[in-house]
């Protein structure tokens, strides 16, 4: 049976064909049953989910009431451990939680577990599968996320990007990835990898799901998703690493766009380098934020990160001012893209999940939209060459989020 | 004995007429003498900073080598406890060190306590007097840290600005503050308020001491202040909040402003209302971000803190969005004033610091710079009608502090 959605389950709640706790039981029979495959979920406590269950059944109201959502593992939690995917955090327990976590608290949502995420968010792996064939990468950094929504454990859950760690993990595993407009969510009690670009972002499978999820984050009613609205104005924008996607990525996106009357728009060459910003600018700040880590637990840090980070040591502070410079003007030149479009078209990914699990993905269609600061949605469209799930990517206007959920259910009545 | 700045006493060390050892003891001396009084201290561990101390005497270098240094109250510390002036972390201990503190310790400093802040930064006061007068506050929230460093308790400590945090008590204390370019210094372990402006800053007596506290926190070889540069265009700017100054700072302003030949600037009036911007901003922001405080402790925040919130309920998405809209739209203003001049030259707080330490002193002189993001360096010049410590606030270009420094040190060769 297909799951429910949160907008779905919330329907049957309020009109008492099903409660919070047969429905946070279903969720945890589906993990009992699928969850020795895909090992989304690093801390699960069922006890403490279903008294949650129970508590909103008997208080009823909220946003969220009674719906369960995962938790990215570096994202505080004061009734769970928060592991971070290192060694250094193992069974640690933070005192609060985050602000996330309390917001959807707040809305009477069920906290069910911490999902897998790569090591501090950044790239050495947990070990979640792909549930559309375990041979295969979720993506990162949001992988346990990713994958229990789209294999039906839970239907929303937190991811964070500071790269591609939300959209491309959500494309990968053929659910819808949001990142919002950096700043407006709030990032406390998230372990920082990078002030500039760091961004938490929602996972779900239908995008009224995500519109409530991202008003829970806000702390206001619900904008629901406007259907009626004209045709928008449609950007394809291939970006300057076009040659990088696989072939059944260029042809989907290539397809899409011409169906939707898609208008060709291109970065100046002034920002066909932008991605080496992004880069210096994520170099610089993680080396210094991992200060404690680097300090007092090296030999507990991955080595990947610790070899990237002596990397990031060659990065000049000329360097690292020189691309928050070329950020400031690269964000008024997409600013200014919006002008003539509604939305831009991209790639979510450069193809489908690879293969194997130790590596997973790369994020540059995204990282392109964490630096500049847009929010972006990715929606599943078909399937590649081996049979697992693509993604278009859209882009909105900054703080305009509300209008770019709404142009993405027009795109997805036509294109999915 | 007028104490040593940090550069002074790293000079001692070298040479050998002092250690580390030797220096904390006279540190924590003069706190045992004076703090009955300036009550700058939450937390005091004379045991651990002497340990820390003869650990640097013994592996010598580092930039800091033996040099102690204060920690504001809401920037996590793995071995003492971080209480954030609420009950609600009344004798917590973090698992980790925050970035800046890693920071020092790499670079070989002595974590010599926690100083007293107001309620997580925000306004309501502890308990510290200013060390010029103790029937006055000494600013805040950046309280203990800035009597600290006024009264010789310790070379150099740390503030935090959302308002004027650093900047104000500093003025009001009579040492230099200093708050870097947004995103220039890592947050990471400092309990945030609002994300768009919170920005860690640095206190000591002199600007060299400033000069290499900041090259601690950036990880780079120290930028020498350069003294033998040729005269700046300074920008004398009276701010939409000029009437709001005292006679006294008024009057230092001018005198200041014609001694050192500044030509007039002013805010075009699409900005005259910036403040309400910073306001807009902060109270979204904070709301969201203390979402754990509210739903869990909700009896052991503040009633003022509370209140606040209570008020920033009313402040819509919409008044967000164009907050952070016209905040692009000003930072462009800012940096465009800087084709002109090279330093724009402003009060660093109403007046003398206020009596009583229940009011902490009016923040709005320095909100403009900490939404703005630029660097601001205050100087001590001079004193008020109540013989209480007055401020210059210098501001610079963003990215450019090491030319703000500079700029300073000839200013303050001509003004103090």
């Amino acid at each position: 049976m297909k799951p429910l959605s949160a907008t779905e389950a919330l329907a049957a709640i309020d009109t008492g064909t099903l409660t919070s706790e047969r429905l946070v039981r279903d969720c945890l029979d589906r993990i009992t049953e699928r969850d020795p495959v895909v090992k989304a979920w690093v801390h699960l406590n069922p006890d403490l989910a279903l008294a949650q269950a129970r508590a909103a059944d008997a208080t009823k109201g909220g946003l969220l009431r009674g719906i369960p959502v995962g938790v990215k593992d570096i994202i505080d939690t004061y009734d769970m451990p928060t592991g971070h995917n290192s060694p250094i955090f193992e069974g640690t327990q933070p005192f609060g939680d985050a602000a996330c976590v309390a917001l959807c608290r707040t809305a009477n949502a069920v906290i069910l577990g911490k999902t897998v995420t790569t090591e501090f968010a950044n790239r050495h792996p947990g070990p979640t599968t792909n549930p559309h064939n375990p041979a295969h990468t979720p993506g990162g950094s949001s992988s346990g996320s990713a994958a229990a929504v789209a294999d039906g454990h839970v239907p929303l859950a937190f991811g964070t990007q500071t790269g591609g760690s939300v959209i491309r993990p959500a494309a990968y595993c053929g659910v819808i990835g949001y990142k919002p407009t950096f700043g407006d969510f709030s990032r406390v009690g998230i372990k920082m990898q990078c002030h500039s670009v760091d961004t938490l972002g929602l996972m779900a499978r239908t995008l009224d799901d995500i519109a409530l999820f991202r008003a829970a984050m806000l702390k206001l009613p619900p904008v629901a998703i406007d259907r009626g609205g004209s045709a928008p104005r449609i950007g394809f924008l291939r970006t300057p690493i076009w040659d990088e996607a696989e072939p059944d990525t260029k042809a989907l996106l290539e397809d899409v766009a011409k169906k939707l009357g898609a208008k060709d728009v291109s970065f100046t060459p002034a920002f066909k380098d932008i991605l080496d910003d992004h880069a210096a600018i994520t170099g610089w700040e993680s080396l210094r934020n991992y200060a404690d880590e680097r300090l007092r637990n090296p030999d507990k840090v991955s080595a990947e990160l610790m070899a990237g980070m002596k990397r990031s040591e060659a990065i000049t502070l000329d360097r690292y001012v020189a691309a928050q410079r070329k950020t400031v003007a690269f964000k008024a030149f997409i600013d200014a893209l919006f002008d003539s479009v509604d939305v831009l078209l991209c790639p979510s990914a450069p193809g489908e999940a690879p293969k194997g699990v130790e590596y997973t993905g790369d994020p540059r269609f995204n990282s392109i939209w964490t630096l500049a600061g847009t929010p972006c949605v990715t929606l599943p469209v078909g399937t590649g060459d081996m049979g697992l799930p693509l993604g278009i990517q859209l882009v909105g206007l900054r703080h305009a989020d509300d209008r770019l959920l709404s142009t993405a259910a027009w795109i997805a009545a036509r294109s999915i």
